[in-house]
């Protein structure tokens, strides 16, 4: 086979079979095929679109590229769950130690962030200890003990994808629906957990921009799930205002744990506690949405969730007391509040914008392995729909200095669009793709 | 500017502006931008296209970087001649001494041949002493003493077309015709000659399969010429059967030789005739057609056009005399005849195939760097249209040894198609693209 063949095969829109997607991918992993060849050949895919069979090929090829966990054949059955990344999104924070103390097991990678959106593994580390790079022993030790694991992505698993990500990140193919669903895909395939809930977000703050390309990426990644012996359900949301209220590493911790309460915001709560029950109807624990309702609300009431949640932080080095009294979190020097400019209905929040103006505290990384610091963000005062009077707060912000919190202000205010006549916030959770 | 959003923009076929095209060629020349970003950039140009604007700032830029001749500035008119490559192509071997013997300069750098078609370097060469590798002042000093040059392509020229097209050739990115004609025009406007001819050849034997991709690649080439302000027309001519009778180096030239005494096949003869009179036309040496071919039929039979090239000959170090007697050219050891199978009419030659069989007998490269044996190759002893019977003579094959004559008796059998009926040869020149 000659890697010229197959990019020659690619651009003429031929379809490349599966043993030539293998041998594409082993030979790049191993470094026999150049760069410059691999990056001609994305380009092609972004452009003459790959089918789902070769689609689910590249993603096979690439899981098996390293170190392959296999965890459904330790315990079974063990889901993940995935988010395409949005702002304020703690929901997997919230979902994994609900789900796990409802007696399915989690055994979950993720990732850090960069850019508008935020990662769950730099929440985590908003707490005091906690490692979040776990050898393969440790991880499978700990997903046995505690029926739980939230370990940072391992560079060991799928490393064909972390080399194309790198190329795609310079080469402008980030943006294609089967690369997209062949790099999420590949890392679940190579952990191999018994089920999936995957979380599709679209909108101005996500990657996804319309429902569309929402569902095709969806629907593209519950096919691949279903070749790979994965029971995989998609849940495709609208990120349009950020999710909660709060944004920022700490202040999402703090959220995550109001939710294990109960005592979270209306919105991100009814879509954890939705994603859970959907992850115990997938794994047979619960026989319908009613049931597994129940199974959601007792794990809350009993306190049952939030503890599981201390466990796992403790059995990560984290100190399980920021937990137990969220109000020991890491905190910002300054707290400021911005107020409503003028009277009316809050239409719209910018979701990416105030993303931005996150990191602009802080929160967030413009480059990759850039610090970041936990402490700050904003907690929003008021939501899509609410009715304010100029003068009342519209968001706290916690920032590390006055002229930090003073410099993001006017950043802030534009994030924000109003309405004279009242305004109804567009449904969370638009549809679900099932097998 | 960031390489990466020209990349975006060109994969979005958003066209790039004259500032970004400059900018890529000029930073992807001083190796600024790796070969992963061009071999992306490429992709994208093969399957997003580039408009004639766009194609044009792409050539200039190319043909600025690195030197430059502008050979009409020491003389002029001063034409230059290309042929984007067929079998037995030996017109620019007889059109560039026809034209200077008419008293019109001719500065021509050529390419040696790869693949299944021949370079004119090639072919001169199989002359003793004749150097093809000219420094700029040889260039020039030979163009100005005599009027004619014929000189290897100089690296020093386009560089950065000669660092595209390598990794063209490696990434399944020749095949789009902004390219092509980019990189055909860059090397033109860096010799910088006032004329320029192109033969655009389609058919089996070319690199253009069909007549409308060759008329595309014509009109662009035109428009590329019209905007860097050299006079360009271009000839769209067919190529499914070789041109006249000889394929291989010393007999194609000793071919040439023939046509400019006027004694060569019909087919050639009349295509070369053509196009000098064409370039003689366009310098405004004559006035019109009539006159042109009455220039170009009194340097054949005063010998004056002979006689110019055994003049550049020996200006380049070559061995005149076998300009003069022909039969002093190095001839192949083994001589063998290929007879007709059966009796009809020829309906057609394969020529790509006979291209292929004659690098087989060491008359071309298959890869880059390879030797070639001047003396091998093949004189067609019918061409299509032509009535034969069963073993009457076909075709003299000039070999290296029995075997290889022997070996690839088969292979030209192949290439020859029959029918009992009268068969009428296509017309050679389909059309003429000008300004």
């Amino acid at each position: 086979m000659q890697a010229i063949e197959l990019i020659r095969k690619q651009r003429n829109a031929q379809p490349l079979s599966t043993a030539e997607i293998d041998w594409l991918v082993e030979q790049y992993t191993r470094e026999q095929i150049p760069d410059y060849q691999m990056s001609a050949w994305l380009m092609a895919v972004c452009l003459r679109g790959l089918d789902a069979r070769a689609t689910s090929d590249l993603t096979l090829a690439m899981a098996r590229s390293g170190l392959e966990l296999h965890v459904r054949e330790t315990i079974s059955p063990v889901v993940d769950k995935h988010s395409t990344g949005g702002v304020g999104d703690k929901v997997t924070l919230a979902v994994a130690p609900l789900v796990a103390a409802c007696g399915i097991a989690v055994g979950k990678m993720t990732g850090r962030g960069l850019g508008h959106t935020g990662g769950t593994v730099d929440k985590l580390e908003s707490v005091r200890g906690f490692r979040s790079e776990l050898s393969r022993e440790e991880f499978m030790q700990t997903l046995l003990q505690h029926h739980i694991v939230l370990a940072g992505q391992s560079p060991e698993l799928a490393p064909a994808d972390g080399k194309m990500y790198a190329l795609r990140d310079v080469t402008a193919t980030v943006e294609s629906i089967p690369l997209i669903a062949a790099s999420i895909m590949s890392k679940k395939l190579a952990i191999g957990g018994s089920h999936l809930l995957l979380d599709v977000k679209f909108g101005k703050g996500a990657f996804m921009k319309n429902v569309e390309q929402a569902r095709e990426l969806a629907t593209l990644m519950v096919e691949i799930g279903r070749a790979a012996g994965i029971h995989t359900v998609a849940a495709i949301t609208a990120m349009e205002q950020p999710l909660g209220r709060a944004v920022g590493n700490a202040l999402e911790m703090a959220e995550a744990i109001a939710i294990l309460r109960g005592e979270g915001p209306a919105d991100v709560g009814y879509l954890c506690y939705h994603e859970a029950a959907e992850l115990l109807m997938m794994t047979g624990k619960a026989a319908n949405e009613q049931a597994a309702e129940q199974l959601v609300e007792q794990a809350v009431r009993s306190g049952a969730a939030v503890a599981k949640l201390a466990e796992v932080i403790a059995a990560q080095g984290g100190d399980a007391r920021q937990i137990e009294q969220p109000e020991l979190l890491p905190t910002a020097p300054v707290r400021a509040l911005l107020m409503a400019p003028r009277s009316g209905y809050l239409a719209g929040i910018q979701a990416e914008q105030l993303g931005l103006a996150s990191m602009r505290l802080g929160a967030g990384r413009f480059k990759k392995g850039e610090a970041i610091d936990h402490r700050t963000g904003f907690i929003l005062q008021a939501k899509v729909g609410d009715k304010l009077e100029a003068g009342q707060a519209l968001v706290e912000i916690h920032a590390r200095n006055e002229g930090e919190a003073e410099a993001v202000r006017e950043e802030l205010l534009r994030c924000f669009s109003w309405s004279d006549s009242p305004v109804k916030p567009g449904a969370l959770i638009y549809d679900v793709i099932r097998p």
